[in-house]
């Protein structure tokens, strides 16, 4: 029934089961510019509600931007750890939660929210919709990036007007996703949240109910 | 520099490729279970901020829910449709927009607002990530859909409250996506909306900036 043969579909499964929400192990090699651009060509093959395609990509090397979205990260990651108690407190300072300044490139993904293509279909009654096209970008560059060899990382410890102010995103536009690209040294096999112990991957079962919610 | 072969990174970009919102052409061949969880395996494979998997699917078949979800499409569609004018109405009248009734499995897919794994880690200063993941795993199993041979189609044209009454989901949930998925006598060249001139494909570059903000 399908037109992928049993080796192209292995790899699609391969390459959702083997991303990784990478933070460290990025390693120094340049990225090419054509292999940039493939893995954000695989971004604007998204799904788009109205084919609006609302997803901006703002590309940033510069050491002055990413050492001011990393304080933001330190702020905020102080915050958030000073907010749990004891052994959980320390087990969070161990984590590595951020590759800003050691992935060569940084990529603010942000959203259109009233976007000039599209004529407005499907976004009347959830407008929404326009982010979570944005989202399924996001997840193409992830995949892209994992069979090119490179690491991506979502960091969502930020103050998102900070990174508005920073890069000078306008009020229509949402911020959905700061992320750190860069060749890495490896894919751990699970995800460090797992390694760590900070949390278990839930058995399928557990999310997946018929015909009604059913909750977990 | 990657572990996967030539062979296998152009499967990834071609499922990226050849993925399509899949309104009509859906066929009767029934499912398998075995499939169905292939895909839904796929989704629980997503990035999930704090590793906190807030995604919920709920699986639906029953001819009385797709029936009242078909209903308020209807509904909904009407009054999307007498909000254009002239030439553009009559262009989005004549849309396919959804496959509701004629696809075998509807799935809801809802995001826990406040999800019990996690420990809350990631979401201090953009809580809105999780419904990110949500939607990351959407994108997984429109892939692996692909891949498989089916087709996913989803419909944001409905009134959220009549799908959480229709299916009892809680407050604390939000309803992200409403899919159709099926086998499919076949699959566009290019996207329905595209074919059919509601909208055009935008060259990647014009979405594309460097450094800061960039208007389209």
């Amino acid at each position: 029934m399908s037109d992928f043969s049993e080796i192209e579909k292995a790899a699609v499964y391969r390459a959702i089961a083997a991303r990784r929400d990478v933070r460290s192990h990025f390693i120094d090699t340049a990225v090419s510019d054509e292999t940039l651009m493939r893995i954000l060509a695989a971004g604007h093959r998204a799904p788009s509600v109205g084919l609006s395609q609302p997803w901006r990509f703002i590309i940033i090397r510069s050491d002055t931007t990413r050492k001011a979205v990393h304080a933001s990260f330190v702020r905020e990651n102080e915050r958030a750890a000073a907010a749990y108690a004891d052994e959980r407190a320390a087990q969070y300072r161990a984590l590595r939660l951020q590759g800003i300044l050691t992935a060569p490139i940084n990529i603010c993904v942000v959203s259109d929210e009233t976007p000039p293509h599209g004529h407005g279909l499907g976004r009347r009654t959830m407008p929404q919709t326009a982010r979570y096209s944005t989202v399924c970008a996001i997840q193409n560059m992830w995949l892209a990036a994992r069979v090119e060899g490179l690491g991506i990382g979502w960091v969502s410890i930020l103050d998102p007007e900070i990174v508005r102010t920073t890069l000078q995103i306008p009020a229509h536009c949402e911020i959905v996703a700061y992320l750190c690209l860069g060749y890495t040294s490896g894919f751990a096999e699970h995800p460090d949240l797992e390694e760590a112990g900070w949390e278990q991957r839930m058995p399928l079962e557990s999310v997946v109910a018929y015909e009604s919610y059913k909750p977990v």
